[in-house]
């Protein structure tokens, strides 16, 4: 079963530096999934998050062009599963001829495209359930105070533990 | 008309450390075109000459794995024209039912595209007469020095350095 999912945005994680893409249930336990991703790729997901136009078409912007012009849709994203501190991802399409079809991703690609093209975000509900962090409130709450909550989750690790999971 | 060329690789050039694409006439004159590239889009080609394995699909093998399965392929990548600073490119694509299309892409996609597929480069020759540089003979030996040195540049920088003129 999945659970759809919204996209919180891109925060850089201190003192490292990295960068952690962050997902969060769209109802019911609000649950957050932290996934540590690269540089180009959170930039990538922030780039169309901040409607920020490019002069020229960067690489997402192509593959939704290709997309557009063989005729193929995105219907879905869906992060599947975290395994050996790696996280998978899936791209369900619905080509020219009505034909489905999926294929493995890594979950910034997913995002990437999904936050430009309004595709519906899902994870696993085994995912959120072995990654996802639960915050203190279960009302709205703003990205501060959820940034602040995953620092909190962050200072808790072993420094061994400290890179996280990755895609 | 256009003119074959082939991928000589990515250096960087000193000490901006930025990043240059250098594509050279596969025959002639043996011109060499240099196009400023981004970091990552640097990256995203030496990790195709290289052969490196990835564990998971980066942007580009994503590109090739959707145009597989929507039974598309890609002929031919041409960088068009030099306007105002900027180098344009297109992809020549043929759908699975024959019909041929292009798009309007970035060279380092183009070239990140055909590094990965054995895809023929062409220039056009308009292009090649206004930014292509008369070299004196360069040595085997010297290209792989040249890549090395990339090599070393994107072992040491964080993707927050990647600040050089793109294209």
């Amino acid at each position: 079963m999945t659970i759809e999912m919204e996209l919180v945005g891109v925060r850089v994680q201190m003192p490292t530096n990295a960068p952690i893409l962050l997902l969060r249930e769209a109802a019911g336990n609000r649950r957050t999934v932290p996934i540590y991703i690269g540089g180009p790729e959170a930039h990538a997901i922030d780039l169309a998050l901040s409607e920020t136009k490019t002069a020229r078409p960067m690489t997402h912007d192509l593959v939704i062009n290709i997309l557009g012009r063989l005729g193929a849709k995105l219907e879905r994203v869906v992060i599947t599963e975290l395994r050996q501190g790696t996280f998978y991802a899936e791209l369900y399409l619905r080509d020219g001829t009505g034909e489905a079809m999926s294929m493995s991703v890594r979950p910034s690609d997913a995002v990437a495209l999904a936050v430009r093209t309004g595709t519906p975000i899902f994870a696993e509900e085994s995912l959120v359930d072995d990654a996802g962090i639960e915050e203190a409130e279960q009302s709205e709450e703003d990205e501060e105070e959820i940034v602040e909550e995953l620092r909190r989750f962050l200072d808790e690790v072993s420094p061994d533990d400290f890179k996280g999971p990755t895609e």
